[in-house]
């Protein structure tokens, strides 16, 4: 096997690693479930799993970081679109596809308040470099007129912690799809939960 | 000192005890700041600390339940409130006071994940009651045509889900006050973050 296919087997390697870690914290609570856990839930000694993450925090790690990358490729697809509609609302889509879609790593997602200080930095740069272009696209929304006015770091608050808050309910298989949670979030974060009444214009 | 004052005096000191703990909690973590940590943060021997609370799972549980028992009272005040946009304007407005208000415990209310089973389940029963009113709420709106058609379990699940949020980022003295935060999040989650356009009705 050369390097290049070898890359590759580890790659796919460790993504099912992570499903098999996001099933069993998900059951066991992110705190509860440690590298034994995690091993029994894929069927794989913990020798072989130590092969492909050396401990927990670099598992949780690796999630944070590939959840980070898919998550600012959101963000510029969702650039592209036209219009604060079809911006914001692909970037809701899409984020939730990353968080609750074929890989629901979600879970994983928040949590790194316990990652070691170099780790979590490295987190929290690329976590910042995504909400920075969150903003942008609020921001730019508003000089058009297209976003209500106000405060985009508030308005990126509001619409991630909606989107973030679906990976502590979601269950894989349960009463909703990715794609039904996504298409509701995405209706009520950009119209809002009330109906517009004919007699008032909010 | 008669057996009400001294009731009084203690539930003074207890409350006094979970600003601090949740001092601790923003500074260091919710897992990392234990007992010690929090007895530090309030200049308390150790001892002294161990008088009001027995543990730290103890004083979690405490806030917790206090915490619910204040939301249970802004759902019923928002439930006395004139039709949809009055009652779940009540509502994110009073849940924000709870979580951000001057005890500021907010940062406690999210970490139950730890507790000991018998207070994780008391939690969680008192938790379900509150997300059934707010549910409720909004089912109520629903027909009245009031708050747009849907599922009012993925209504409650972005309001909640945004409300509950600002407890990880929101830092008492910071740029906003909790009543700032409280009006945008009332308007936004009402409202939606598009501002209405002249050439289309959502």
């Amino acid at each position: 096997m050369n390097g290049r296919s070898k890359q590759l087997r580890t790659d796919a390697k460790r993504t099912a690693i992570l499903v098999g870690a996001a099933d069993a914290f998900r059951r066991l609570g992110a705190r509860r479930a440690g590298m034994r856990e995690i091993a029994e839930a894929l069927g794989l000694s913990a020798g072989n799993l130590y092969y492909y993450f050396r401990n927990k925090d670099e598992l949780v790690y690796y999630c944070q970081d590939r959840t980070l990358d898919a998550l600012l490729d959101v963000a510029r697809t969702a650039r592209a679109q036209y219009g604060s509609r079809g911006q914001l609302g692909s970037l809701i889509e899409g984020h939730l596809r990353v968080l609750l879609g074929e890989q629901a790593s979600g879970v994983l997602h928040l949590e790194f308040d316990d990652l070691p200080a170099p780790l979590l930095k490295k987190v929290l740069v690329k976590r910042d470099r995504y909400e920075r272009l969150v903003r942008g696209l609020i921001a730019d929304g508003q000089k058009r007129g297209e976003v209500r006015p106000g405060d985009p770091k508030l308005d990126a608050f509001v619409l991630l912690g909606a989107l973030n808050w679906t990976a502590r309910w979601f269950r894989p298989g349960g009463a909703w799809t990715a794609e039904n949670v996504a298409r509701h979030h995405r209706e009520r974060l950009l119209d809002g939960l009330l109906a517009p009444q004919p007699w008032s214009r909010s």
